[in-house]
């Protein structure tokens, strides 16, 4: 969290969502954009853009632009992408496997660096190019490894006590995966993503006669 | 959308959250709850709580508080989510079969009916209960399942080609997975669910030293 600044929730996730379509601008050779662009490309809003962006300082240059590449990298060092940060996984089921094995989170800023479940039946057995530990080795496997970033993959019913297991590792953000919410002390922050609830929030759209 | 009321996007996603939290509730046997204690157990806010509510009518006794299976009931219907809702899944990488497979998914009120995938070496083959179908294939096997909400796990460079197979088959409602923006028509909702920006918005939060 640099210079102090409380920088909202809100302008955090949409300067996220901005690095994607950054990216997007980048394969298609796009090197510079105006606000306006961003608005008719990808549907942001040109005046909120600016505004989050005003939380760190001058950006572009009137008349010409931003420039795509000083965007993305400035972005980046915002949200501490510099660098690539080591994730631990609890949860070695289906929903772990995929995490583990999904594409984008193998060559981007983050890399799963150990996985871990209760199941006797899973430990040892090799996740991708991981060996599946004993989440009773946690606290001892992260004294080495030092990830500071977790995430939950395992059923509800396990979701607060694998989140206490993760804080107790010296973990201090967590993207809970489990649909129900867990408890943490005031010094980690929680990311929750709940396909349910996103689904419900879409049902809503449905049309009347469906 | 019912009654024509416009309701903000904020309201509709925590409504799914208070969802969540009732269902947890109901587990612990918790038949009455204040608005006060939703803060204390959950970390709803009160106030934001009953004002979300407050957009559809009374809720609640003064004095005695919420029943709990009264508001879920309640909640649902807003969210249409009273009857199983069918979902078409398109890509049966890991990702989408961690998604047919999720057991939330199975058991609540939304059902995968088709999976579906571009790759000649996947159709055909078992997905779970399903068998992955040719995409080309999708606008006629919607005819017949009718389903309105769609979920894009493919690859980002096959996501819009996705979205618009999807729109062309008449779903209304896309759950999108793949980490790019999607352009679709103004009478279809997407929801983007995008692990990679979830890590980045908690990378902020790492303490500086990392």
């Amino acid at each position: 969290m640099p210079n102090g600044i409380k920088v909202p929730m809100p302008t955090l996730e949409r300067l996220a969502n901005y690095l994607t379509i950054f990216s997007d601008l980048k394969i298609r050779n796009v090197e510079t954009v105006s606000s306006a662009d961003l608005e008719s490309r990808a549907g942001i809003n040109a005046a909120q853009f600016r505004k989050d962006l005003s939380y760190f300082g001058e950006f572009g240059r009137p008349g010409i632009g931003y420039n795509v590449n000083e965007l993305q990298a400035r972005i980046s060092r915002i949200l501490n992408l510099q660098k690539t940060q080591s994730v631990l996984l609890v949860g070695a089921g289906n929903l772990g496997a995929a995490l583990a094995g999904y594409h984008p989170l193998r060559t981007e800023n983050f890399q799963i660096v150990a996985a871990f479940d209760n199941n006797p039946n899973k430990i040892g057995k090799q996740l991708w190019d991981l060996t599946i530990q004993d989440i009773d080795e946690i606290i001892s496997v992260n004294k080495v490894l030092q990830a500071r970033i977790g995430i939950i993959a395992v059923p509800a019913s396990a979701a607060q006590e694998t989140a206490e297991r993760l804080v107790s590792a010296n973990v201090v953000n967590i993207l809970n995966f489990a649909p129900t919410f867990i408890r943490i002390p005031s010094n980690v922050t929680v990311r929750h993503i709940d396909f349910l609830q996103e689904l419900a929030v879409l049902s809503y759209y449905l049309p009347e006669d469906d």
